[in-house]
Parts: C-alpha cells; structure tokens; sequence
C-alpha cells in the first residue's frame, strides 16, 4: 500500500519543461541530448513535457523531423534506442512565441498541465531577453511558488550588471527558485572532487597549508573565438572564464568541509572562501595571442580573426596568483590560468604537496620530492597521484622514480561513456536540487573580485602581452610563477 | 689520468667469495643464479673468484657442468646470454674440503689471492656447522680485518641458542665484518617501503597512530612442509617465520625515520621499535592444518605429512596483535600472521587509514569510508591505494566506488623482470654495505620478544586450534581481529 501511495502523490505532479531558445545551440547540442540521455536512463517522469520556445511557427511534425536529424547523429555512440527515442520524441511539443510581445504569453498558459503542475523556465536565450521574458512571464500569471527558472552565464557583466540581473529574477522568484548553471559543476571530475576531498582522510587530513606547497588550476583551450569576436572581445578570458568556471572551480578546491552536503552548506563554505580572496594587486598577467600554430595547423592571431578590430587590447589568457586568506590556506598560493589558442586543450587541476624537508636518498635526486595530485577535467576526464617509488633494478644503493598512480575514468568497469555535465544538472534540477548550482550571493562576490583585479590592471596601465597561438602562453606567465620557486604543469 | 689511478686502486683489491654448501639448494637455486645475474648487469669486479666449497672431489670441469645444468634451465627467461655465461664460469672454481677437519682449511689458504684480497665466506650450511668451520677458519689464518662472513637464519632457535652463535661470530668477526640475511630484506617491495614512507610527504604526514586505524601484515603460504617435517617441527612457524621475516618487515613499516640510510641509522631504529613492542599476553592465536584442499588438490593434515610424528603440538600458523608502546603507534594495534597450506601465497602489508569522523555521504555508504594503502610482496610485487570517487553515472546525488589505484612493478617500463632479493643482497654484500642486513641487536631483541610469547601461550596452555589446509586460517583468527572491529583482508 505504501508504494501505491507513493506512485499517486507522484504522478499528482505534472512536470513542465519549458525550453526558451529550443533551436539555438546549446539546446540542441546540450540540453535536448542531455534530456534524451534522462529519458533512456529511465529517469524522466512520466508527466513530464518538454515545450519547445521557437520564433517561427513550425508544425509539431516538420520541428520534430528538424531536431531528431541534428540530434540523433550526434549521440554518443551506443546510446541510440528506436524505441526510446520515440517516447522521447513524444514529450516534445512546440511553440512559437514572440518573446517581447506580452501577450503572446498566453499561448504559453494554456499549453501547461495546470496550477498544480512544476513548471521549470529554461532560458538558453541571448541575456538581453532574461528582463524582458521574466517580465511577460509574470504578466501572464505564469509564475508559481513552485516554479523554478534557469539560468546560463553570463550573468552580467560585472558586479554592477549582476547585480541588475539577479534584483529582476528577485522580483519574481525566491532564491530557492532559481538555477544558475555553470556547467563546469556538472563534470564528472568536478564531483568527483567532492567525494576525494570528504571521503577520503587520506586527502582530507593533507588538504590545507601545512601540506600544500601550491595548486594550480587551468583550464586551457586550443580553439580561437569561433566566430563570436564582437561578443568576446567586449567580455575577454576574464570574465568569460575566469568569473566562473575557475573561480567555481578554486572554490570546490579551497572551500571548508560542509557539514552537510546541500546547497546551503555548500554555498555557504563557496562564499566564505571568496570572501577570504586577497584582492589582486599584482601578480596578474594579461596576453592576447598572435599568429602561429594549432595542433599543425596555422592560426590568425587575434585581431586578424575574422570580424576583428585591429585596435583590441582584450586579453585571451590571464594567469595571476590567488592568495587566501583565512586558516586552512594562508601561505599556500592558487594560481589560475586560462586561455585561448593554447598548445592544448586541458583542463586541470594540480595540487602540489609539500616536500618532507629532510631528504635521506641521493642528494642529486631532490628535486623529485614532493608529491602531486592531478585531477583532469579534460580532455579525459581522471586522477593521477604521483608517489616517489623505488627505482627497480639491481645497483648499488637506493634510486628513486616518480610513478603516477593512475584511475581513468573512462577505463573504469561500466565507465563506457561518461555523462556530460548537462544530464547531471538536468537531473537535479528536475529533481529540485540546487546543490550544483550557484548561489547569488557567489556570483556577486566572484565579479566584485573580478572588478577590483580589472580596475588594478587598468590602474597600473598593465601591459597586455603577447604570446604565439599554439604556445603555452607568454613567457611572462612562466616568470611570475618562477619568481616563487614554482613552475606550471607543462610535462603532461 | 684520474680514471687510470681509480682503475688501479680497484683492480689492487682482489676478491675472493668462498661460497660453503655451494651444491646445496640455496646456492644452486638462489646465491649462484644471483651471482650470474650481477655478472650479467657487469656488476661484479674483475679479480672476484669463486671458490665453491663442496664435499667430495669434483674436477673442475664436471663442477662446471653440473651446476650448469642446473642453473641454466631455471634462469628467467630472457637472461642467459652465451658470452656472460662462459665468463661468469671462468670465475667458478671448486674444492673439496672437509669442514671438521682443521688441517683441509690449507687448501682454502692456497687457493685465495692473497692476505690483501678482501674474502667472503658465505656460509650456505646447516647452523649445526657455523661454529666449527669457523674455528677452523681462524685456526688457518684465514680471518682478516676486511674479511666478511655471511649467515642465514635460523641465527639459534630462541635468544639463548642466538646468543650462542652470536657470541662464537664476535670472537673472530667484529659486526661491522658480519652479514646476517633476511633475505626478505634484498626484496624489491621491501625496499620499497623504505623510499614509500620516506620520500613521499603525503604519506610521511599520515604515518601514525593519529591516521592509521590498524596494520595488518600476512604471509600466507600455501605449501606445506616440503619433505622437511623433523625439522620444521622443532621450530613452527614462530620461529621458522614470524621471528625473522615478519618482525623484520614489522621493522620497516613501524620504526621512527632514520636520520640517514645507513646500516647504523637504520639498525638502530629497528631496535628502538622492536624494544617499543608491547609483550604478547594474549591476543595470539596458533594451529595446526587438517587435511584439506589445496588450489584444487588434496592435502594432507599437518600430522599426515611424510615424516610426520601423529602427537606433534606444532604450530603451522601464527596470529597476533602487537601493541607498541612509542609516541607514534601507541592505540594502532598491528596484526601479524603467517601461515603453511592457506588459501593464497600472498605476502602483504595493509594499512588502514582511519576514516573521517564525519561521512557527508549517503549513510548506507558509510563502511565503504576508510582508505587502505597495500602493498604486496607476493605473489606479485605491487602497491595499491584505494581511494573512494563519486561513482559515475547519472543518478540523484552522489553515490561513492572504492577504486584502487595500482602500480604493478612488473607492468612498468623496462621491468621485464623483478630482481631476486638474493640478488640485490649480495651486491650490497660485495660493496660492503650492510643496510639491507640483520644485526646482532634485531635477531635477539626478536629471538626475547617471541620466546616470551611462546612462554606465555604455555603456561597458559593456550589451546592448538585447526584450520583445514587450503582455508584462510582458524575462525579464532577472524574472531580475534573481529573483537576490535577490524578485519583481515581476504578480498583480495
């Protein structure tokens, strides 16, 4: 009997997924994928629709027919089911409205189950429309203490217009409400960080200054600005990149042990280690990039990409070192970097342990000690844990090799594809589940940050270097880190 | 020049190794194989002769080709090589000696190089010669001050007997002249354990009782008594085992850091520790196998064996708890067993990090929090670390896996082939460095230790349990590690 009542009060609830910018590209190449991957792991409710915004009136059959052919070859390889990609199919309606016009909304009113259904507003849409959707939403009644909203970045532009963004979706939503998704939280990897960092005291006992020499977060990626210069070129690999995924990331790294894992205790620790972020003063390095080499192939330098102002002194890489202030961290140095048209596409983090310093092997094999722990977002996702091993073989004495202990991912038992980030957020979203997502209150702090490190920059008149498309970044990089003793993970 | 004056200064000490016993199995499968594999990695000096002592007149060349028929077929493959082998025999000389007649030592006195040529005597024998050929020795003249003398265990078969050898060694060698053989001690893993504790910060900082829960260290066997009851019944597995290989390796995992890595450092913290070791009282767990299965064969019972006398009261498997009363272990118990005709040859040490107090993950998963470090001598050299990860995979929250991360010695690069202890201990040997070695302090502190415990079991007439042959052990065993809320690592 206790099943049979937990079925009914779960099929009481109808689910609506309503998805805004259904045939732009994240839509078709993240969202409408990651939902199908729901579907296939038998995870979707029953109830649930997926109601497709569109612009341009299409039958339900010629938008069906449009999707499935852009979707179904992109798949990862094995996951296609006939028969569960036509109850897929099945959910999916479609709906064109005119975003800006208010009363358009109501086409949207009655295609919902009801009152009593969960309705879940998916903006994939350019940010200029969040004010204007969010507005006409409310204006058609639409909006419930149970509906829950969705986010992309850029959420503003700094903290002055994040600020703006989050006061409009406060007018019509409680904090509970809304999903900011910064897709790096919904990597495998980035998870797995969690379960290391508390699940294992081996980790957990080491992890704070008194272990930790450095750590280094970098994520690096061979691509240029893929036809989007006017856009990117306002914004730069600061806050396109840096606000958000490094800043998520450093705080997964950094941040105390929550005393629960839910998104209030988590968020609380996200925000207690940005506020304990020194301000940066120096010790920041800004490049652009020129005309080289990609993976063999040549590459324009940045302001002869096409669309390209020759004047733009925006920068494509930044690398700066983070200091924290607070108990666990103080003395221990993050160094983040990110950057376009690298040599390799790589995401990572590496955390350096310190060295005993006393040494009892041959003094000419010091400079190995020191052990280190990388953890690999992309391009495969993995840990590696460096010990300090015995050299096998027979000779005098007692040498030393370092050995990675290795576990990947994707070699794991059962491990055939490794979910993408969105099926994960998806997932706890529709589950109501904001422990993946971020807080308000972290993305104001990560671009008041942000801010002071650009206006420093601007201050001082900081040179924007330069560094060869294909490199590792400018040499400048190289000796900011060296000036402390530390080099970046090159030796991939 | 400097090269010449260095060639000179080493071709001007000759080397003698007179090997005793040398038709004996140990020289035949281990000493002389070894002594070819160091000849074969151009390890062994120019002058070095050896003089194999046997009993009955050979010629040379029928010496010759005994022994390499023998060897010949059993070297690991890929190790024989036509040239290396031809020069390897060139070195091999043999004579006849009659060890407890005092006047056939003349014929050792002719035959070595000369009173400057550094001699070793190793003595592949029965303990029930060491003295008398000694005496003999002295008696001709054939002890110097760089002479070196080498034994295997059994040094006595309790601290009395061991002092009495040890005495006997002291009135012609002094101990910096004599090399006791653990041969556990020439093991890759073994040393192994020295660079992992000591070159590896990560584990350096854990390595105390506040981390460490428990250790565990096994060495099941899975042979019985290999047509050698008399003696083995005399002894058991305390003494024929425990004393030596497990409290030596015990050593290794539990002595305080040595200041250097040297023969003195290192000699005198296993002494500390084996005086820090707590007296047995209870805890201690002996008996006896039944008739069994062994890897799908039949197997006799202990008192079944060839030879066997049907009321012995011998222990074939031993299991402790061992409490060391130092800064560092105190409250980390460390269970020690070792076994004749169990499930697996396995020889291993595991150490359980104790867990985090607080488990954020789901409760149900809370046994799977613990991380175990093993490190394995046999069958296979390798170490192991399990760390817990988030298990891939799309589903609400986040559920953990144990995953190991391994290094496998053979699998590595240019490790076609895992060295002999023998091997690494009788190159140490040749240049005189007596890391890898027993001294006279370790054999009796251990010999006092256990001949306490045996006191204790008998005059508590502690009962003789049984196990069937092919079991991992008694239920006592289980029941006494269980008692304390750890276990034995069978999952192997």
């Amino acid at each position: 009997m206790i099943n049979n009542s937990q079925n009914i009060s779960k099929e009481a609830i109808n689910q609506d997924f309503v998805l805004f910018g259904a045939l732009g590209d994240l839509s078709l190449r993240k969202l409408l994928p990651a939902l199908y991957q729901l579907e296939l792991a038998k995870l979707l409710d029953k109830s649930l629709v997926i109601h497709c915004v569109i612009r341009e009136m299409l039958s339900i059959d010629d938008f069906h027919e449009k999707i499935s052919k852009f979707i179904k070859q992109r798949l990862p390889k094995g996951t296609f089911n006939e028969g569960v990609w036509s109850n897929f199919i099945d959910r999916i309606r479609c709906i064109d409205v005119d975003l800006e016009s208010p009363d358009q909304y109501k086409k949207l009113t009655k295609i919902l189950h009801n009152k009593d259904s969960v309705v879940t507003y998916y903006f994939a849409l350019s940010p200029s429309l969040f004010e204007v959707v969010c507005d006409n939403l409310y204006s058609a009644g639409i909006i419930y203490d149970s509906t829950k909203i969705v986010i992309e970045k850029p959420i503003g532009l700094d903290y002055e217009s994040s600020q703006k963004v989050n006061d409009k979706l406060a007018d019509y939503f409680k904090e509970g409400q809304i999903y900011r998704i910064d897709h790096y939280l919904g990597k495998e990897t980035v998870q797995n960080l969690i379960a290391l960092r508390f699940a294992n005291s081996i980790l957990s006992n080491l992890w704070n200054s008194k272990s930790i020499e450095y750590v280094e977060i970098t994520a690096a990626e061979t691509i240029g600005i893929e036809g989007r210069w006017g856009y990117y070129d306002s914004v730069g690999q600061m806050r396109d990149m840096l606000q958000s995924h490094l800043l998520q990331l450093l705080c997964l790294v950094a941040m105390e042990p929550p005393a629960q894992l839910n998104y209030h205790n988590v968020s609380r620790e996200k925000v207690d280690l940005l506020n304990a972020l020194d301000p940066i003063t120096d010790n920041i390095i800004m490049a652009q990039y020129t005309e080289g080499e990609v993976s063999g192939r040549k590459a324009p330098g940045y302001l002869n990409e096409d669309g390209a102002n020759t004047n733009s002194d925006t920068e494509t890489y930044i690398c700066m070192r983070v200091e924290i202030s607070n108990w666990r961290w103080a003395g221990t140095p993050f160094y983040l970097r990110t950057g376009k048209r690298l040599a390799e596409k790589v995401t990572e983090i590496v955390i350096h342990f310190k060295a005993d310093q006393h040494f009892i092997f041959d003094t000419d094999q010091k400079h190995l000690s020191g052990n280190r722990l990388i953890i690999r977002l992309q391009p495969t996702e993995g840990i590696s844990l460096e010990l300090l091993t015995k050299d096998q073989g027979i000779e005098k004495g007692m040498r030393l090799r370092k050995d990675p202990l290795n576990l990947d991912f994707v070699g794991l038992q059962n491990a055939s594809r490794i979910p993408d980030a969105y099926e994960k957020l998806i997932l706890e979203l529709l589950n109501s589940e904001q422990r993946l997502f971020v807080s308000r209150n972290e993305v104001e702090l990560a671009w008041n940050w942000c801010d002071k490190a650009i206006e420093v920059c601007k201050k001082q008149s900081k040179q924007l270097y330069k560094y060869r498309a294909g490199s590792n970044g400018p040499d400048e990089a190289k000796e900011m880190i060296q000036k402390y003793g530390h080099q970046w993970h090159e030796d991939r």
